[in-house]
């Protein structure tokens, strides 16, 4: 039984969901020792989110941006938590519709996803700063 | 410590919502060995969901869907992504805002959910695919 | 490999968002045995969930709140199950969109969270019961 855990920055972002997929899996060097496991991924912030969908086509990025965008807008004025600007209370409200963390299974040294999924790191922010992971990964060599 | 992980072929769902406890509990034979644990439930799809609710009066599962169709209508002009039809967006949104996986604890052999808890698969597609799950039991014996 | 599973009574919380993140810590003993692994956080309820925000402005906790009221209101006519009162059913639907359960990392005995994380039970009844909820925690000592 293996326990692996590793902290990550990945840097800033623009604001818009990114496939990141490839760049956790190219980065959490414990993967490569599991046969069958689980992979935990948590974001260590309030203003950003890990969600699961469509791997191919970049519009349903957009249209998944687009769609939290006009559900939650900028410049609500029935929030009070506003000192960060217009996009401040949004990013968080955002940030727990879609969650902050995913875990995923892992098989023979890979995550284990179906054919059409990735992992999208959601920038809710216009100015976000460096977003930091944590990867925990379980399992058996 | 033991970790099992299994594949398991739901089949087909017409759109709706569907609880799925006892479809999952009689497939995952890796269940009936854990004294204590964890369960995670994952969809290998990004236009069906997993969820939990309430488990006695159909109706629920009924009102959930109404509300999440109504919040994500079919056929939103706004959508660049519609090659597959005027279901296909609102299902990728619906899969992020409820997810595309459960963990659920495991005691004794069986998930230990509350008295009014069940898992529902949500199939947001009006002609989905054959649904595929990949659970992965990790625990004591 | 420590594996440990702890069932624990939260009492009744008034409607809102609350941090929880102290209490869940004083009250899961087996965190302090672990150097490296995750906790999963379970709440046994379908009118009760569980996710993480932002934990130092009390106006955060209320603003989603808000949000979240207006976005799924109390009384609304379209739902068939309302047994319970006109809280019954949006407390269903506000469940199934926050989630009933985390998982969090642990690090040398604590929840490994961001500065700014905490975790919050949110309460959707007007007369919620006592919440009961189920800690896994694995890891390595």
């Amino acid at each position: 039984m293996i326990v692996e855990q590793q902290t990550i920055n990945l840097g800033r972002f623009k604001r818009g969901y990114h496939l990141v997929t490839n760049i956790l899996e190219a980065n959490v060097s414990a993967l490569r020792g599991i046969e069958k496991g689980i992979a935990h991924l948590f974001i260590h912030h309030t203003s950003a989110s890990l969600t699961l969908n469509e791997n191919a086509d970049p519009s349903v990025r957009h249209d998944l941006e687009l769609f939290l965008d006009a559900l939650v807008p900028d410049g609500d004025k029935r929030y009070t938590h506003d000192d960060e600007g217009p996009d401040d209370m949004p990013a968080h409200v955002k940030t727990s519709l879609l969650g902050a963390s995913l875990t995923v299974p892992v098989k023979n040294g890979r995550f284990l996803l179906g054919t059409w999924q990735g992992i999208y790191l959601c920038e809710h922010r216009d100015h976000g700063d460096n977003r930091k992971l944590t990867v925990t990964v379980m399992g058996t060599k």
